[in-house]
């Protein structure tokens, strides 16, 4: 039992994510970072065989993800060989690199949009694709309001399609002529939590798990909030700040990069809190030197019995992308089993805990520990 | 339907208590810091009146509550008047505060241990008392084997009885002859994690809650711990201090005290993660301007996927008493529950979320976060 | 010997300022925060004499400090009567409240520019004034090339204009006349960084002390990195951000206003160091509830022996407006020393410890603690 | 010009010292963490030559610097083959490693301490030595009231000398006997505060330099206060927390050897501030995955003008060895600077800005800054 997996971009988080399946293959470390590697469940982290890699950027395309990782992490992570089979593609841009310090192109440049949501679709037919990952650069975009919607900008090559539902598209045709494949978006773009997409993936055979995988502070935040609301605590203020050296961290000096990537961090306060606590919650800078592992900078104040006040501080230093591609390895893993439960559309108990905004888009915001309670349920585990 | 109490000692946490209490009777403020407070309960905060609280400090006994209170704590917080029909009387001694700055004496001095329990047993009848909160300092004490083992021991006026035991003793033999009482222990000496003590109160119609009321940094690290491990991060090591400027912090300069608190700050560690992470968590130093806002400093270093290295850094400044202050308003709100539903022994749903080391003894420690799913479940409540 | 003083700009500094001035005369709390105050000079702290203050906002303007300290401090501090006496007249505004949540005019309105000018130059020669303070809100704004440059615009009526080159320049044609006057800039606009201001100054008989106060954790910045220096660390990266609830916080979401303030908190990194560390140093947000007590997260990493990697992060809760008050005690004390001494221009080894940026514009930024070196020496002061 | 060097402890410390010499020798690296790198001394660092190192460890005795070094932190951090050519001999115990786990024994065991004394002045004789450098783990001892009473007790053997103060002697015998040599003391056992040590190397040709190398957050401290002292602002508290997990942490849970690192660590509050701050500053604990990296929490709290109450929070992960190894970089070219000048004693310029307790010990603690301003002056450099 085996699942095939290709990945979209193929950045830092993709070079963990690759790396470290090829080295839990050959048992060269523990699964640290993966949530559910420790349950007994149907497919391994080792029975996931990426078969094909997505990029725009005109120097990774056509090389081997071996390259682009000795490249991107050489110097701190090892890089099995086993990467040199990993071949990088070139996907769909639409703008979705404007801005970023590389030249890029898509598929769509000499297809048309229609034309290269057509080439992916085959591909993956001939790849045998069960699931595909986005991990591209956050782009700016919003939620269709409905599949016609989302069909009609597709079919009329429109303006404001993102590249994430320009490949969620491709994956629902796959799919409905496979039957059955899986979409997980580990990024803020709206697809999990977009009703067109939503609705069109339960109309075909196929299933999104989303919307921007949570990792970082922010689940440590929504635990923190629910530790604080469980004891009636009034929390007074919540000031978080992020900085980091990555390529996702320069994108989101970008003000509509920013607003995304906002919306998916506060989300949770007033769903979690009851009420909406005054609160300063976003990625603030770039800084080189910092590298993947961002800096967190975060206080709350509240009152707790008696109008005393309490203040709480919480700093960190995080890797980013090994935090991704560690849940990662769990998504790919719930995606196919979906798939094979013969499940359509996207699935709250997965995605309230791995994502930051958990679809669909009217659903509710609980703390992680909860939410990992649910998930487990839906699993079918104990313990 | 209102709810006698005792408090036995009269600090800054019986002072916040008794303060607080008087305050959202006169609707003075809102009760944050009490967990259950938006939750519906057969008894409400309000329904909580004070009838007598005990304390060992010469200097104390014999003042109102009101007194003591606008010593303790009257620059900072305010001090309702009517406290001053709140009388504090003598209590048992036993070494208690022994190494204290200040003289003290108890009611087995003249009387005899046994007599002294005898008395509090009558005096808890004339009062019609249906809860007993322990918040004497921290002492230094073990569990007894067998309640026949305890009884000896205080039939015997034997050494090693510390005054929570003698305390929690003087309640069994009430709640036997009244047919239903309660004590909750805030503080470390094994009562609810004493066998002894548990099968005392099972015998008779006695329910103790403890032991050791969570408040502070410790419950903050269970739930950490319990997001640590809910995404299989290797934790490497952990590290807490805590200084603060009140009585129970010069009390634990004391090793033996010292030793009490830090068994119950480090025992969840290893229940949580499923390994004994290397730590050092106790309660290290008394800085008298700290006053009651301790200061906590924590740092955790965990491996992600692909090991791949974090940082993670805690601090706070924490109002000690309040916050146990409120979480005693639900406890005694809990154990009268307790008493109104027939039970005997100890509650462990009720213990797992309120108290650091949850009795009865063989129990094991969890998330804050999961605890509290078990209490409502407990209460019935959802949601 | 006393000083009298106008100050510009009745916000929350000029009310700490009013209300300590007022406190220390009546002796009644210690001048903590006030560097000099334990050294002997020619003027005590209780010989200043505040004569007027002036504002642009109109629900100000007329009112009495008493009135403004009451409602921006007065649940906070306590508020002395003796600032009834202090009367808010209308100053320039010239945009420099633009799209803060106030309606404002400046005398400018009614008068023009230069006829504003003239009438404060008179207003202070009825009043006798020693020394002008200018703590207006953070504006945009550049230096002029030249003396002639300024003067050509503020005949001119001319664009470009901040509020507090004019009021510089009011001060300039005032000393003029009266035969010695001083001006202290503790906002970022380049004055003593502008050498036309400093050229008009010197040809006149005016002293201008700037810019911006050196408070919060710029200075603290400046004696961290000197610290590193001295001991041959190679600085990988500083990130430092800040966030408050104040007036001036709110008007540093507007990136014109960011900008002076990056600068002035930024320039000392190379200066001190030799070389351009990576850094990501500015104010970052503004959140209400925080109020004058701002937040810094400070997060250092260098190179130590051996090229071992060590990391520093510094967190502070810190006032803002106090901390400038208590500079500002002595600011207004040696600029009245200057004054006396017959000097003109500005004088650097003031400016290097009180200041940012300290000017005049060519000079290089030093630590604080060697500056405060430089500040005795000044003086004439020793120990 | 060169300069021959024997070191005392073989730990971490004389690794990385001797490590970073050979790799600066290579020109593998840059000297950062070198205080004076940047500065023309008549000695650079790739000057000094290493002829001897001394241990009692029986594990270590014998072996090379090399092997010892690969053990310790050869993981870590290249180690030079050059270090196969330093021997490591046996040197006075007197119960210096008592209680650590290694087995351990001096010369004293088979020669007493007279004729151990007189070995080694003999073996540094022969192998010419200029510097002797005490970095052994931290011993527990007081300082002799006179240079007879320290020769007093050598010479009858007596109970109370520590191997620190044995080795003292055996380099001053040395220096009368070849006229010159130095012995820099980076411990805290008081040699340099020591009337008795001082005095002998006063009367003979020797210099002392010491007490207790400034590394960490010690220095950090005392540049801190000096940056609130000048600001005038009242501590309320300082709270400073240690933690590592290196041999001299461990060593370091043993009360007495804690004491005397409590008393090197906190005697620069009351001399910089000018009162007595109440403060807790110690080394805390041992835990042994922190390695030599230690965990730094600082937390003060001060008075602005006002009386505003401001925080300040301190954390820092620092590595200890390197720290230390490149100060005695400068201390070791100090010190032979000084025997090459004729000079006899101890250096108070010098030892104030590299101690933590500078002597002589009636000498007064100043921030490091400032110090450095002396330590340039004693050595003729400007800026």
């Amino acid at each position: 039992l085996r699942i095939r997996l290709a990945l979209i971009g193929q950045g830092l988080v993709a070079s963990h994510f690759e790396a470290g399946i090829a080295r839990l293959k050959e048992g060269d470390m523990e699964p640290y970072g993966v949530p559910l590697a420790k349950f007994q469940l149907p497919y391994r982290p080792e029975d996931i065989d990426i078969v094909s890699s997505y990029d725009v950027d005109n120097a990774k395309v056509g090389k081997s993800a071996y390259d682009v990782a000795m490249q991107l992490m050489g110097n701190e992570f090892p890089v099995p060989s086993s990467l040199k089979d990993i071949e990088i593609r070139r996907g769909i841009h639409l703008g979705s690199s404007r801005g970023m310090p590389f030249s890029a192109g898509g598929l769509e440049d000499s297809e048309g949009v229609r034309g290269a949501i057509s080439r992916l679709a085959d591909e993956w037919r001939s790849l045998d694709v069960d699931v595909v990952v986005n991990i591209i650069t956050t782009e700016s975009g919003r939620a269709f309001d409905s599949a016609d919607g989302l069909r009609g900008t597709i079919e009329a090559g429109g303006p404001g399609l993102t590249a994430s539902h320009a490949y969620a598209y491709a994956l629902a045709e796959y799919a409905s002529r496979r039957g059955g494949a899986a979409f997980v978006n580990s990024i803020p773009t709206p697809l999990a939590n977009d009703k067109g997409v939503v609705d069109l993936y339960a109309e075909g055979s196929a299933v999104v798990l989303g919307d921007d995988g949570a990792t970082g502070a922010t689940p440590l935040t929504a635990d923190l909030l629910e530790h604080m609301a469980e004891r009636n605590r009034k929390i007074g203020f919540i000031v978080q700040f992020n900085i980091g050296g990555n390529t996702d961290f320069l994108a989101l000096t970008d003000p509509g990069r920013n607003a995304m990537k906002e919306l998916t961090k506060s989300g949770a306060v007033s769903d979690i809190l009851g009420y909406d606590a005054p609160h300063y919650i976003k990625p603030t800078g770039y800084l080189e030197p910092l590298g993947d592992r961002k800096f967190v900078a975060m206080h709350l104040s509240y009152l707790s019995f008696n109008n005393a006040l309490d203040d709480v501080y919480v700093l960190a230093r995080i890797n980013d992308s090994p935090a991704l591609a560690g849940i990662l390895v769990d998504l790919v893993r719930l995606a196919k089993i979906a798939v094979d439960r013969g499940m359509r559309g996207t699935i709250y108990p997965v995605n309230a805990f791995y994502m930051k905004r958990p679809g669909p888009s009217d659903s509710r915001a609980t703390s992680k520990i909860l939410a990992f309670e649910g998930l487990k349920k839906w699993l079918g585990l104990t313990g």
